[in-house]
């Protein structure tokens, strides 16, 4: 991973994309841990969802968003979304680093996980892709990833039916076949799920430990930042600006929710 | 509506477009009764689902798939797909004619319902649009419509799960609220919803008649292709042809589903 830029940089946002809006629970992560910095956060409205596309396209969309990213001045982006991270592993775009939600969510998972035996939930995308078995193994190559695709949890999270009997019956269709596996740590792998952590939590019980992209990434953030002086002060007044590529008021009510009580500085179409 | 261009063309394939896989139930129907006619699909794929994106953009989407279309030769367009039908109510596009869905399947449920009391089902897009009520109450304004948006249907039809107690329960959360009204015709205002109809049939009730868009298209294009004389001949082979902005074999595999038993000519992606 390369280091933030030097110094004239330090004070620039952050930039975050997404297909919609599953990156705002990484958003929602970031700016509570780092509440001087602002962040730009990008939705690709208007071609969600990719979890069903091909990693081709994924490709070419990911590429547009981080130009995007970086021709509005962010100091790094994160790809917060799966698919897309599993169709770009790049460290950087355009000399701006590059962070995926893949590598910290696999790191995170290995470090609390005691029998090294993962549950991996995704799009069919990303567990086609088998970005976070190489993750994982490059890390432990004992562990073992028992990968479920879960196609029909963003549109569930998309449509707010994050407590609902509906949603319960279809995760624990979904999850059920990797729970005679010993599983003691569950990879959320796609910004989505953490909208629906009750009711997979509810499906694998109290005893195994969820790992969402958010807190993953906040982490290796963190590290990544430590060490910088010239960091927003702590008496600045941050931004947070939500871009799309189709303004719905379904997507600004469902943003306006998955952030609060953070508050939405302003909404643009590009 | 415009009649079908003069004989020079009338040889030449049928258009069709939509976001996915759901207009391929249109191209079914079509396909079925016009056994001598060729046909050229296109399914917006790397861009799919339609229903809760933005009139806005959705109207720009199918001006650029009318275009291909146009491209292609073709002596009619159907829109078969009733989100981009809301967003585009022109009868043509550089002077070949253009068919909705939403004209069509008002006309038919309104010769079919006896109550004029109607069950619509529909996107959220279609729904906010109000296409379906202007077209009803042009032809009787006393009709009653009650909508429902059904956004989940979509998904469920896309990941096959058309057999499925999940889709049940799900049609039933849709759909209940509306029988109070004595409805005795439901329009399937969604080419994907055709897939659904059995899980749809149990809720309603078998005294409720269900319309759906291809059949209603094809009543409507019997109409306008009699009287050609120069109509491809019953013993030429047809081709059918689908094109698509993202192949996945997930796509394939489920238009050939359903398609079934019609052979597809070729797939491509453009």
């Amino acid at each position: 991973m390369k280091p933030i830029k030097a110094a004239p940089l330090s004070r620039s946002p952050i930039g975050l994309f997404d297909s919609g809006v599953g990156g705002l629970t990484v958003l929602k992560s970031l700016a509570l841990e780092f509440p001087q910095e602002s962040f730009i956060y990008f939705g690709d409205t208007a071609r969600l969802p990719y979890g069903n596309k091909s990693p081709e396209i994924i490709r070419k969309y990911t590429e547009q968003a981080l130009e995007l990213l970086s021709s509005r001045g962010v100091k790094a982006s994160v790809i917060a979304c799966n698919t897309a991270s599993s169709a770009y592993m790049n460290p950087s775009y355009n000399e701006i680093p590059v962070y995926n939600v893949i590598g910290p969510s696999a790191e995170l998972a290995l470090q609390i996980s005691r029998t090294k035996r993962l549950g991996l939930l995704a799009t069919r995308a990303t567990v086609a892709s088998l970005a976070y078995e190489r993750a994982i193994h490059q890390i432990n190559p004992e562990a073992l990833v028992f990968p479920v695709a879960c196609p029909l949890f963003v549109p569930l999270a998309e449509e707010g039916l994050t407590q609902d009997p509906i949603t319960n019956l279809i995760a624990y269709r979904y999850i059920s076949p990797i729970l005679t596996h010993n599983i003691d740590t569950v990879i959320l792998g796609c910004t989505h799920y953490p909208l629906l952590s009750d009711a997979i939590q509810k499906v694998v019980g109290n005893s195994v430990t969820l790992i969402a992209s958010g807190p993953a990434v906040a982490e290796r953030l963190k590290f990544d930042l430590e060490g910088f002086t010239d960091l927003p002060k702590a008496d600045s007044q941050r931004t947070i600006e939500i871009y799309c590529s189709d303004l719905s008021t379904h997507f600004q009510d469902l943003a306006r929710r998955i952030l609060s009580p953070l508050e939405i500085t302003q909404f643009e179409l590009v």
